[in-house]
């Protein structure tokens, strides 16, 4: 329980300024770190981004791109950016896939003269279907090499099951995701150039459990589409055991699945004019689109919230920026990233200016720091500004990936910033039907909030 | 989302040795570093942490000082140390508190003309029941000066309503739960002072809900024992708004809470004696005892498992600790400290040489680093191993209270060490039903067993 508090971090802010030795500089620190401050305690004491949330996973909820829950939330994302009176808000129009899954999945082991076992499944983004039901036997890999190795005749006409667990030894999950990603992108793919007949893809997870994990796959043209499902963790471990005891089980797969025609869409974007430098543009973005599991609510409504909130929070501190600061809900970052590529052609076909580009992307846990993509020296610069970030437990600035729907605006900007947040619980709900507004917390995320608004102040006000 | 990862931090263990330029000295601190990434290895991919809390938390439940459910916590304690191996298991005999609750307890609003409005309560622990139904008009007060200010014709035969919030704007919730707790702790009497016939207190809690939280408060022998009762935070808040509306309104409580005599318990102790320094004694523990209104869960199940897992860690690992590690499950950290306290008296009285004492007890949450209580020096000696835990995102030591069941051996040991972990979510299900095993992320639980015994092994091998 903790009777007495620490409180050490919470004055680390007023200890950083005796640092430095040179007077200006010393009020320039103080300067940034009482309006730091000024940041957290708008967003701590009248923070919108968890009421927000509420109502984009509540009453909209998940909004694969092309679904109506998509546009409604391309709506929302508009009416909710003019509610702040920022100088300017606007939609970017962009075609995106539209994928839909159909009806309900099914799975089903028939192991032992026919005894039936139930498998939650669910198709993985861009699957074909099954058209109708889907028989045959399953051959195991844990690897590619292994794969390699097989022989055609025992993976010819069968499902391949990927079934590399993701390594759990890794501090930061992400990692671990990165790794064990190519089984659910290129398993189809590979499955049926030695001619298979479907994909079956260990969940993406930490946690064993039973929901089973979507996310994107893709095909190549010169190979056959075959279907291409997750299965939970646990489901994996027990089909891999069954299989020990009954090589020549089945599995039965039904998916409903199909590609249509693209469609029209919009990145909403919302900006306020810098004061001095009006032509540097900083972006701060999260994705609006997420999986139809379910609500979308750290993956990645979180983000798109926050990078609404960074701008309120500049405007409700009294901070005017002096460049301009823009927040932009990327369409399409989960099956084809057109709404981030269209953002990059746009700001490239018009000249425009990018200082720097944030992303929240990673769920919208308690901030830790940020991961920066830039030349060493950028790198380090911004490193200077983490003793400002200390006592609110998210002064860790790494080298690293920043995030997917900025990653096109890289030959156009100084840095890319990732906002990074504890990461133990992400991918348990990664993905699945678990991802929802229950799993937030209010107070984690308003600080990730105040955090990404913090150092777009900085850089508004220092560039790079 | 999130497809390349950071792993940087993963990778600055490796980083930290080139710092040292004496040879010994290198070779040391990479000897370290490994041993530490083979207890986080250890507790990621085998750790038991996870599954022990569920036995505890599902199997026995809330397990009150007094309550059959602490005996049977005792029972499990013991077993499951019994099971790791240890050089000696034993328990340690205290006399504990036993309060009940009684029949669910039951509060009321009636206002206008009669009407009433059902309210969440919990009695606070310790307190005297209401002997029936006690109904009362309700003074609402935020601070002891508005409470002194008040004429006693304003207090005498009411109800005293406590509603000063958590302060929402601390990074830290330990730091506003500390302030804020004056008033659950000292209310009823204070109010008692001036006459009144009960207290009622608002939960101590950032996150507003419906759950009433309960918590310990005392009584003075000198002044009369009224009835105290937690309303949750927008109960309180309901109330508030009513009275503004009807200062005349009643509240009606009931409660049928009371203490009966003191009852025999333990707690229980596991060692490692040490191989080369075993009279100096290195204790891990947390409270076996928890509220009653749910599993006690991260208050304080988790600090259990991760301090027996501490030891078995260390064995798993190989890692022989120089000088004796003693894991405590300590008894009635909730409503007395008698299990702390006679745990310090027992060392004094057998001359035992303790050098420090850690313990777990702010929840199960993703780890920060450690809290130390003691001179500067020995917090800067310790501080110097902060290298070694920021690859696990644990390395953040700071000055600060250690916990309540270790306080008592201040004066016997060289340092308290507090383990540190993410605050955001522990206030919201603290001392509530919502204390569940289910509250607890099984790799955030493993990676704080594993600092644990990482600083431990450090302890175990350079003193202090």
């Amino acid at each position: 329980m903790l009777r007495f508090p620490s409180f050490l971090r919470h004055t680390l802010a007023a200890g950083f300024v005796l640092l430095l030795t040179d007077a200006t500089a010393q009020t320039t620190a103080k300067t940034d770190s009482l309006n730091l401050r000024k940041i957290y305690d708008e967003a701590l004491l009248r923070g919108q981004s968890y009421e927000n949330l509420r109502y984009l996973t509540g009453k909209i909820g998940g909004r694969l791109s092309g679904s109506p829950q998509a546009e409604q939330a391309v709506q929302w994302g508009k009416t909710t950016m003019e509610k702040l009176g920022l100088d300017r808000v606007y939609l970017q129009e962009v075609m995106v896939p539209h994928w839909v899954r159909g009806a309900k999945e099914k799975g089903e082991i028939r192991a032992d003269k026919g005894k039936g076992v139930d498998m939650n499944v669910c198709a993985l983004g861009g699957s074909v279907g099954t058209n109708g039901k889907l028989r045959a036997q399953v051959v195991e890999v844990k690897t590619w090499a292994e794969l390699a190795a097989l022989p055609d005749e025992k993976i010819r006409g069968r499902f391949v099951l990927f079934n590399r667990p993701m390594n759990p030894a890794y501090i930061e999950s992400g990692q671990a995701y990165g790794e064990a990603g190519d089984q659910r992108r290129n398993g189809a793919v590979e499955a049926a150039k030695r001619g298979a007949v479907g994909a079956l893809v260990r969940s993406l997870s930490l946690a064993h459990d039973e929901f089973p994990h979507t996310g994107a796959m893709r095909y190549d043209d010169k190979v056959t589409k075959i279907p291409a499902a997750a299965l939970s963790t646990n489901g994996a471990d027990r089909l891999s055991q069954l299989l020990k005891a009954d090589p020549g089980l089945t599995f039965e797969l039904e998916m409903a699945c199909q590609t249509l025609p693209d469609v029209k869409s919009y990145n909403v974007v919302g900006e306020i004019k810098g004061t001095k430098y009006p032509d540097e543009i900083i972006v701060v973005g999260g994705h609006l689109d997420s999986w139809d599991l379910a609500e979308g609510a750290h993956d990645d409504g979180t983000g798109c919230v926050q990078s609404m909130e960074a701008l309120r929070l500049l405007k409700a501190a009294g901070l005017k920026p002096e460049r301009t600061v823009r927040a932009v809900l990327f369409m399409n970052e989960e099956n084809g990233v057109r709404g981030g590529n269209k953002y990059a052609e746009l700001a490239k076909a018009a000249n425009e200016k990018h200082l720097a580009a944030m992303e929240s992307d990673g769920g919208g846990f308690t901030p830790r720091g940020f991961n920066i993509e830039a030349p060493a020296a950028t790198v380090k610069k911004i490193q200077q500004w983490q003793p400002l970030f200390r006592p609110y437990g998210s002064g860790e600035f790494t080298a690293g990936h920043a995030g997917t729907d900025i990653e096109p605006l890289k030959e156009q900007t100084k840095a890319l910033i990732g906002y990074d947040c504890d990461s133990q619980r992400y991918f348990d709900i990664h993905h699945t039907g678990a991802d929802t507004f229950d799993k937030v917390n209010r107070r984690e995320l308003e600080l990730g909030g105040a955090s990404m608004a913090g150092l777009i102040y900085l850089l508004s006000k220092y560039g790079l």
